[in-house]
């Protein structure tokens, strides 16, 4: 079988050059991923010039496209956000918008392009809203042909109000989000290797009736 | 003016015989309330017996109706709740739809019989989740014709993962979460005052076209 | 192999002397099982004296034990719930808390009790809240160690307003819900199927690290 | 008392050489707006190149500071959005960073800059979702210092699935839409005069503690 393939799409605010909390909570699963044989590529969305818009291709200066040719190869997609006023970023949810925009291909059997691919979501905040992220990214990925194992929500938030973010904070010490970090890090290997040793029937789940 | 009323209807799981931590962080804003010459209330739900379905009183043996009177008579509705999975408590969830079974009634203008009255939340649990709690019970208070006053979602919870309470924490020293307390308090007043003083204006905002 | 079990438990407000829009929705699902050979039972929630709390067992009284020993035997778990403002039933919430009460049992292998079992949602309303309510359950589903298949968020509502519900409606005529029913209904049985078959291995998945 | 000032930010994903649905719903607002002589001024947001970050003013090239003016200058804001996956768009959800942004910056009395503003919400989709992105919006200006008047959150969505938006289904003919848009109306004028002529008392409301 040919290596589990990961993308990582990181939906910071901030562009690659400033250091993202998010993106290091990501890297503890991504290092569990590097020791089972898991090739995997983060993408800072912020990095990228992302029209608005539902659909994959928005024409001229739309940097989307390639982006959304490294999901089409994954068999493995996580989303990360950060938390503001308790819910994900405006990156990220431009970014679920355009992956939207593609949920009308299919893949050679005629179910969704994202079928035989499972999601998961990491969220780091200085406090509240990581749950309502993390929904809010699941649920996405779910109605559009996602499969998502078991606890494959990952967090890191503090205690109420402003404070240390998760690298700050040195929030990786938090033994239930190392405990997620793992069983995300699995479940997700665990699905993917299954899914893409055999697939998803093509029965009564084709994009068109 | 007579006096300002208060009613909060806590919605812990609990029965008024064991402590509920949202009851004590409920406490620090009444205190203001006394300060201030507010009466107020405290009614634990889970000390009542209420029927389930979306009416103002369902009949023999419903409890709901005499929790109904007193927000009528109140001026300031809080409404309290645990957070359990990121969302507020299925106590609070069923305090909700009787308040919905009962928006079709109108005060003696034709408004909504909510209308004049303002609303605000108290959520505390051991993690994340106290936002969308918050979120929703004060759409559903807006949706149902509360006035919602500036800042009135107090909250504390803990860092994420299992942990203390409000109280065993002594989430009170939170110097976020007792801001929001005086906010709440005094805007809740604030917005009461004016409104008992000079009602809603009877245009354009009557139950029925 | 044995036939697949699913177990649906149907947040409605009303007891089952009263008709249910979203029973007869889950119906149409339960329509396929019986196609494929699926063993089906429905659970009327409102029937039960199902007492607030988190725990599995509540003591005297309590009607959620019996259930609960239904959910641990199925292969597939739906939640079926009603929307009220926008939200789902209290009912379904309690449902959600009881099953998080009984997040820390494990099956033989440490992992918990509801890996290799896979969720599902269906839902109706007169009108808006479908999605907001299955993202709230399917989350709690995916978090407490559910698979969560792809297009398993089966709904139906109207448009915006009063109006009539599923049945009155003739709300199986709309094609998109429709082809969710049929997505759902053979997503949730080809991943039960597998996962009966070839269990998610018992690796870096234990309920304690 | 000088006019009430409106301004409407519409978070369409298209600029404004292509017709909004949202558009469409919100003049039905701002009609009314002009019969009572409330002057206003609506901002397609994806005209403007905004920044991504959550600052009152990213530097060069961000055009949010001139749009952040006229919310300040104004006495009723309110926020249009789309319905993409039964949510608020993502050029929405970046306008709420923006003025998350500037939620420090206080008025003469040490209050936030958005006290005595009065918030409200116009959500238009082909289906399900509208009550989702009104509860993310109002609670956002709420926790922000936004006072909500009753009944702010005028929607209009179709029949779960795909099908004709707003402008196409004819939706201002849909009774309880526009019920919605004269309580909505309404109740902005009625609380943003109160608050003009009488602002929230500057007692226990500071940002500061």
């Amino acid at each position: 079988m040919a290596p589990i393939k990961a993308v990582i799409l990181n939906g910071s605010l901030k562009t690659s050059d400033e250091t993202s909390n998010t993106d290091a909570l990501t890297r503890e699963i991504t290092n569990l991923f590097d020791h089972e044989g898991v090739k995997h590529e983060t993408i800072r969305l912020a990095d990228y010039h992302l029209k608005f818009g539902i659909s994959a291709d928005l024409g001229e200066g739309d940097e989307w496209p390639s982006i959304f040719e490294k999901v089409k190869e994954a068999d493995i997609v996580m989303i990360g956000t950060p938390v503001w006023l308790g819910e994900k970023s405006s990156v990220t949810a431009l970014a679920i918008e355009r992956l939207y925009g593609g949920a009308s291909l299919t893949n050679d059997k005629g179910q969704s392009v994202y079928y035989n691919k499972v999601g998961g979501v990491v969220v780091t905040g200085n406090e509240d809203g990581a749950k309502n992220a993390a929904r809010s990214i699941l649920y996405a990925l779910s109605h559009l042909g996602f499969v998502i194992p078991p606890n494959v929500d990952t967090y890191w938030v503090g205690e109420a109000g402003p404070g240390p973010s998760f690298i700050e904070a040195n929030g990786i010490e938090n033994d239930f989000t190392r405990h997620h970090v793992t069983m995300q890090a699995y479940n997700l290997i665990h699905l993917a290797k299954r899914l893409k040793e055999n697939p998803i029937p093509a029965e009564g789940n084709f994009i068109e009736d």
